[in-house]
């Protein structure tokens, strides 16, 4: 058979049901596959049931996609019965790269070379783990931000290694959009992707302040839910400066990057990258897709959305500001 | 006359009506003070009536408090008019030191010692700003997250100098709390305050990769906006990791730190503070106060209040992947 279209699959197995595989297998089932989820752990359906269990009624609430129940999902502890008549794999076993090797070896066996697989891992390249498959250009990494089935945080990062395709990462990138997921395709193998990188780079931060007696666990976990997390969850660090910059611009903004200002230790374990008029041109040009002729229209949009989502974290649970 | 109740204010001079300080005028307009705000500036009238325009539609939808009106604003080129009568006075007026403390010299001979003065300064600590004042007591840093009049974006730190009275900080905490704020009082003086030093330091880890090409801006910002915002703007890191470490418990998950996995270079610019049991013991007890006993009503708080989050984000101008 040749490979299904990917806005049209219908029937997806997850390799390891931990919480990142059970998480995929929720999201799949929300978004109206049959799933089989496998994991040889014992207590691998209960667990896989609980998540469920806590997942369902949010993403009921979302809205099910059409025909979508929990009756679709299947579990097994074998791999081949996991695997067979999927029109995609999703591997989410443990994070243990010879291991992960192993399984693809195995995964082979059992999956034809025109079948998809995704591998969830947070923290090595495809090019790793896919050096001894036989058929590696079908394989990609495709990392989600944990709970993957609350897509309703739908990043997903997805990048081949050496081996993959560029047909096949297209193929990835329509499936996983068609299963409700933004799609993040990354061009460069790097440690960690990048969500990891970057929230690292804030929670090593925090440690540093926390480590310094400048701050608590509840500051820093307070100034991101009361501040940055609520200006970035509607507008990216590059919108927000061009925001600040106004009339002058982004271009004059950054150049404020190269100043002795930002030189100057304001955060002191956050070194900045070498500065150079190229690295300025690349941003001010890569900004333009993001904000080019947007200043005013920006500024309504961070209001109306920062207005509810202010509202939606009061409803939500935390105490709000709503008055 | 003695100091106000904090949570009976009635006017509040605003020194500076840029950015920062026109948002201060409209934060403190919509919660019901007469507002009188200063700036030399030939166009400052017209920035401020712009700012206005812009936020008042928003704020009006928040929901105003009782009997605030843009009409109770009166703006004037001249600081004695400004204060003249304030029962609160805040302080946002150009990044320089020393014109800061010129400022705060003139503000001296004006403004009667009892009342308080609130410095927006993102850059300077209270103890530089205030060091020639008479009366240093009654001044304080309240730095808030741009743009102010968004108080939906509630955060604003407080910290004193060394000659700021405590009994003061407490008035302005209760004061900016009356105001709309959510206060985070730091105890410690550094360099760029909390939010600056968290979202700096994500910053240049994205500058970083984008100098690497690793990442384009508008990977980064789809990144914050799709991923890491919408997760942060209802829980921070560290309840984050309170749930991905799951029975565990945060303990085990910390250690995680010190081993080499986190050693290895996943966030190359960013390096871990030396790890050691004391610092694991500081972060365990310090989140007790934001997880204890909470894991799984922590869950059904984030899945819920990220459902809300992701539909105001869909209705707010953001394309949501809402279905």
């Amino acid at each position: 058979m040749g490979r299904p279209d990917p806005k049209n699959v219908k029937q997806v197995g997850c390799i390891g049901s931990g919480t990142i595989g059970a998480g995929f297998a929720a999201q799949f089932l929300a978004n109206g596959y049959d799933v089989i989820a496998q994991d040889p752990g014992r207590d691998a359906r209960d667990f896989l049931e609980r998540l469920l269990d806590q997942a369902w009624p949010v993403l009921e609430q979302i809205g099910l996609k059409t025909g979508a129940s929990r009756e679709r999902l299947r579990f097994t502890h074998d791999i081949e019965e996991a695997v067979s008549g999927a029109e995609f794999v999703q591997e989410s076993v443990p994070e243990d790269l010879e291991f992960k090797v192993r399984v693809y070896e195995r995964l082979e066996e059992l999956v034809p070379p025109e079948i998809v697989i995704g591998s969830s891992t947070s923290s090595f390249p495809m090019t790793e783990i896919q050096k001894r498959c036989k058929y590696p250009e079908r394989t990609v990494v495709a990392r989600p931000i944990n709970p993957p089935y609350l897509i309703i945080i739908p990043l997903i990062e997805i990048i081949g290694g050496e081996k993959t395709d560029v047909a096949i990462l297209d193929w990835a990138a329509a499936f996983y959009e068609a299963a409700g997921n933004r799609v993040l395709r990354m061009e460069k193998e790097i440690n960690g992707f990048m969500a990891n990188r970057l929230q690292t780079a804030l929670f090593r931060e925090a440690l540093h302040m926390i480590a310094a007696g400048q701050a608590t666990v509840a500051q820093v976990d307070d100034c991101l839910t009361d501040g940055l997390g609520l200006r970035w969850s509607c507008m990216g660090p590059f919108a927000t400066f061009s925001l600040a910059a106004g009339d002058r611009g982004l271009g004059p903004f950054m150049d404020l990057l190269g100043s002795v200002e930002w030189r100057a230790p304001l955060v002191t374990e956050s070194p900045l990258p070498d500065w150079s008029p190229e690295l300025r041109a690349r941003i001010v040009d890569q900004a333009q897709e993001v904000i080019a002729g947007r200043t005013i229209p920006l500024i309504e949009e961070r209001n109306n959305t920062i207005r509810d989502v202010s509202r939606a974290n009061a409803s939500g649970g935390r105490s709000g500001i709503i008055r």
